[in-house]
């Protein structure tokens, strides 16, 4: 009988297209993953993650499932996976979970951490976790646009639909902005998120730290349904999945 | 008349081959500020270092000096240098200063940072700037250690030579070891150090940890004045220059 397991994954996601395997693309998390479990299982595995991260976005606490035909220790199946993996990814915790463990189906909820890098100095050694932006952003206003757009809603004007039949309503339980040194740092929590949908969120709330959108707007741009009425795209190198829910 | 001017610097150092210039080797950080400084002045223009760091070696601190023939205000200087500057290398702060000063002969003290970590979970985020050892080392028996290396003394078992003829003695100031999540942190505050002292005193002390070598050796190994009797050379990624004292 097959063992089913979860891991957590941490990734630098610069150099990747994102989580999610494409056609014949080796270049993504899941497509590296799969590589290396097919080469210890001896049959194709599935690599079922929490949810797809885009090119460029990283991850603190990434959790995926999948199922080994020939079942092995959880501590011998992390060791080989990491002996494997390129040095940007990595399992920080793998276990056995029960057979109906699904890592995407059974996601209650996530936690995802944008960082901007404010001022004139270049960022060293978060260049690759941050988006630069010298403008002092007004964190008063951008906590006040923030506010309207906590809650159930309709998040088709903040995503970039792929699909425009499934439901785009979502519930975001909390944003939390705070300062750390140089960084303005943006925390979302909700039950989950639409494609690009932290990324506007971020863009839009910058346009409001620069009082090129007013607060006030939010509401009015959420009942738009219209992606042309919210913010800029925020820059995926400035993205890291924190943490997910079960 | 020239103006004199000091500034701080941060750098990734592991795509360079060093501060200092070598030849026409243009991949280093002192050619690439030198060539950016030339274009701005308009003649040729010297970087001082505090002192060399080694290819891979990074600098969260580091200090150099320089004099432009057609001074301009420090922070047009600065965001000049920035503008041109690769991304991982920066200057945080420029000022002028004292026509005498000189980065390197007035320079009082320096504190290097030593990372290793540890642990058989690689460190995504931290693995440019750490050596990874996976064996738990003994910390209390690395500090018995590093106390012996403390204070002002003969390092020549303790450096790799270039020239045999110029004094090995210098002033170690303090070692402190301690643990910061999985790693472990090494600070050496002291007047200067030789060539790859900091890394021979790492990787002695990683040896010290691993029980190859015992702490009561160290004044033999020092007393010898033989770098063959002291330990490993640890690897230049996991070196970080912070701070230069005037």
């Amino acid at each position: 009988m097959k063992q089913n397991y979860r891991m957590t994954l941490q990734y630098e996601g610069t150099k990747y297209n994102g989580w999610q395997k494409q056609g014949n693309t080796p270049n993504t998390i899941q497509a590296k993953l799969e590589a290396i479990l097919q080469k210890l299982d001896g049959t194709e595995v599935e690599v079922r993650g929490s949810g797809r991260t885009d090119a460029g976005v990283h991850a603190m606490g990434q959790v995926a499932s999948f199922a080994l035909e020939h079942p092995l220790p959880s501590d011998v199946v992390m060791a080989y996976i990491n002996q494997y993996l390129p040095r940007d990814i990595a399992v920080v915790a793998l276990e056995e979970a029960e057979p109906r463990f699904h890592a995407r189906l059974n996601a209650k909820g996530k936690t995802y951490r944008y960082r901007i890098h404010q001022g004139t100095i270049p960022d060293v050694f978060g260049r690759r976790y941050s988006w630069p932006l010298a403008e002092q952003l007004d964190v008063e206003a951008m906590g006040a646009a923030a506010a309207h757009l906590v809650g159930k809603q309709d998040f088709q004007s903040f995503c970039d639909l792929k699909n425009s039949k499934k439901s785009t309503v979502r519930r975001v339980d909390s944003i939390e902005i705070y300062r750390d040194g140089s960084d303005l740092v943006l925390d979302f929590t909700g039950e989950g998120f639409l494609y690009h949908m932290v990324r506007i969120m971020v863009g839009t709330l910058a346009d409001v730290g620069a009082h090129r959108i007013l607060p006030g707007q939010i509401s009015g741009i959420l009942a738009a349904k219209d992606r042309k009425q919210a913010g800029q795209l925020a820059p995926a190198c400035g993205l890291m999945l924190m943490k997910v829910m079960y």
